[in-house]
C-alpha cells in the first residue's frame, strides 16, 4: 500500500504538504498501514531539503513500521543546477529519483538514458542495496512506446538497477508488453543481489554500450541504438571495447537466455541492432 | 518499376546527376521502362530549379512513356527560405516533396503533420488528380511507432490525399502492422475521387482536428491526440467546433466502418482519443 505526500506546504497538485506536519503524517501513514511513501518536493525551499527530508525518514524509523522511503530530493536541486550531497541521500532514502518526470514517449525514455548515461560518476555508485537512484517509471504497455522500444526501457531499467514500477492500465495491455514485463531473465537482471548500478562504456554514432558487473562473476552488456533511420546496424566489438579483460566469454542473449555466443580475443561480438531497439547479453568467463 | 535520379550534378549519395544530361537520361530511363522517377535536387543551384525540373519533366513526355515524375523541388526552396512556385511545381510534377525525410520516429512524423498542419493555406490547394503534395513515405512496419502511432500516420496521409509508398522491410512485418497498411476503408479515403487534400481545423491542448472533403458529400474527420501524458482524453465537439453547417450528422468510425453516432446541433460528438493516437470518422449529413 502506497502513497503519494510531498515535503513542502502543498504537494504539486495543491494538497496539503507535510510541511510542519511531519511527526503526525508520519505517525497517520503507519496507523493506515502505509508500506511506501513517494515523498515529492513542491511548494518548499530547496536549502531545507537534506535537514527535512532526514526529518521525515527520521519519524518514519521512529514509527517502527518498515516504510519504504522514496524522495524527489535530487532531482528538484539538479534541475535548478544545485549539488547533491548523495551520501546523505542514500543515507536518508530507500530511493530517489535524479530527473525529470518519466513521459508516455520514446524522447523522454531516451532522454532519462542520456542523462543517467552522461553523469554515471555523480551518482552511479551510491545505489546498492538498501538505497537506489530512480529513473521513473516503467511506461512500457501504454500508448507511447513501439515493442523496439518497449524492450529498451525494460532492458535499460536491468542495467539501472532501477525499481520496476508500472504505470500503465493493466486491463488494457498487449500480450507483447505483458511478456515483457513479465520477463524473469530482465527481472533476475534487474534484482541481480549484488546491487551494482550499470555504467556507460561508450557512444559513438548513436550506439550506446552499457554495462553492468553481475553477481557470479557475470557482466550484462546491452548494444541501444538510437538512431531513427529505420535499419538495423550490423556492429562489431572486441573484449577490448567492452572492457573485459579475460581471453574467452559465452555471451548469452539475455532476453530468452537461449542463444549462446562465443567471444574470445581474436573472435568479436557480432551483432546486429535494430533501430529505437537494444541488444542484451551476459557476459560470463570461459576456462578452456 | 522506379528510378531514383537528381537533377544536380551528383545524386545525395554522390552518384553521377543528370545536370547536363537530362534529355539522355530521360530517354535511357523510357528504354529501360522505368515507370516512375523520383528527381532529387542535391548539388544543384537552386535559382535553376523551376526551369531545370521543367525541362526534365518536358524530355520525359517527349519520350512517350507514361512516367510518374516526383520532384524534391519545393523542398529544398523552403528549408532554404525561398519561395515556392507551386502553380508550376503543379504544371511541372506529378508528386512533389515539401519538407524533411521522413525518419523512423513519432517526432518525425509528428514534426511533418505540425508543418503539413501550420503551412496549409500554402500549398494545400494545389493537391488534386495529376499532381499531390508529398510528405513522405509511409514508414509505419518498422521498428519507431507504437500501434497507436503508426495509426496516426495512416489516419494523417488519408487525411492529406498523400502516396502510400511504403518503406518497410516486408519479410518482417507485424500482423497489426500488416492489416492497417491493407486497411480498405483508409485507402479509400486516401484515394477519394475528388482528391481535396484535408486541412487543420483547430489546434488546442495538444488535439489537432483535421478535415478533408470526401466525395459523395461526406467528410473525413480525424482527431489527433499529440500528448505524451499516457492518458486517453474524453473529449467533446459541436458541429460547429468540426464546421459542419447542416443540422444532423452521421459519424462512422472510419477504420472498421462499424460503429456510428448521431450528431447534431444540440448533440456533440463525445470521444476518446489515445496520447499519440487518433480517431477517424466518415461524417455524412443526414435528412430526417
Amino acid at each position: 500500500f502506497g502513497i503519494y505526500q510531498d515535503f513542502g506546504t502543498k504537494t504539486c497538485g495543491g494538497f496539503p504538504g507535510s510541511e510542519f506536519y511531519m511527526q503526525t503524517d508520519a505517525e497517520t501513514f503507519a496507523d493506515w498501514g502505509v508500506d511506501y511513501l513517494k515523498f515529492d518536493g513542491c511548494n518548499s525551499n530547496l536549502y531545507d531539503f537534506p535537514s527535512g527530508y532526514e526529518a521525515m525518514g527520521f519519524f518514519l524509523n521512529k514509527t517502527g513500521r518498515s516504510i519504504f522511503y522514496s524522495c524527489e530530493w535530487p532531482f528538484y536541486k539538479i534541475v535548478s543546477g544545485l549539488q547533491v550531497d548523495f551520501a546523505k541521500v542514500r543515507k536518508t532514502c530507500n530511493l530517489w529519483r535524479n530527473y525529470y518526470d518519466v513521459q508516455d514517449s520514446w524522447s523522454s525514455v531516451l532522454d532519462i538514458v542520456n542523462f543517467w548515461g552522461s553523469n554515471s560518476k555523480i551518482f552511479t555508485k551510491y545505489a546498492g542495496p538498501g538505497g537506489w537512484n530512480d529513473p521513473d517509471m516503467i511506461i512500457l504497455g501504454n500508448f507511447g512506446l513501439s515493442y523496439e522500444e518497449e524492450r529498451v526501457q525494460m532492458a535499460m531499467w536491468a542495467i539501472l538497477a532501477a525499481p520496476l514500477i508500472m504505470s500503465n492500465d493493466l486491463r488494457h495491455i498487449r500480450s507483447s508488453s505483458k511478456a515483457l514485463l513479465l520477463n524473469r531473465n530482465l527481472i533476475a537482471i534487474n534484482q541481480d543481489k549484488l546491487g551494482i548500478q550499470g555504467i556507460l562504456l561508450q557512444k559513438q554514432n548513436g550506439i550506446q554500450i552499457w554495462s553492468r558487473d553481475l553477481s557470479f562473476n557475470r557482466t550484462a552488456v546491452a548494444f541501444l541504438n538510437e538512431n531513427s533511420d529505420g535499419m538495423p546496424r550490423f556492429l562489431s566489438f572486441s573484449l577490448v571495447d567492452l572492457k573485459l579483460t579475460s581471453s574467452t566469454y559465452n555471451f548469452t542473449e539475455a532476453f530468452d537466455m537461449k542463444t549462446n555466443i562465443l567471444v574470445t580475443r581474436q573472435r568479436p561480438l557480432k551483432i546486429k541492432v535494430n533501430p529505437h531497439g537494444i541488444n542484451l547479453y551476459i557476459a560470463k568467463e570461459m576456462h578452456l
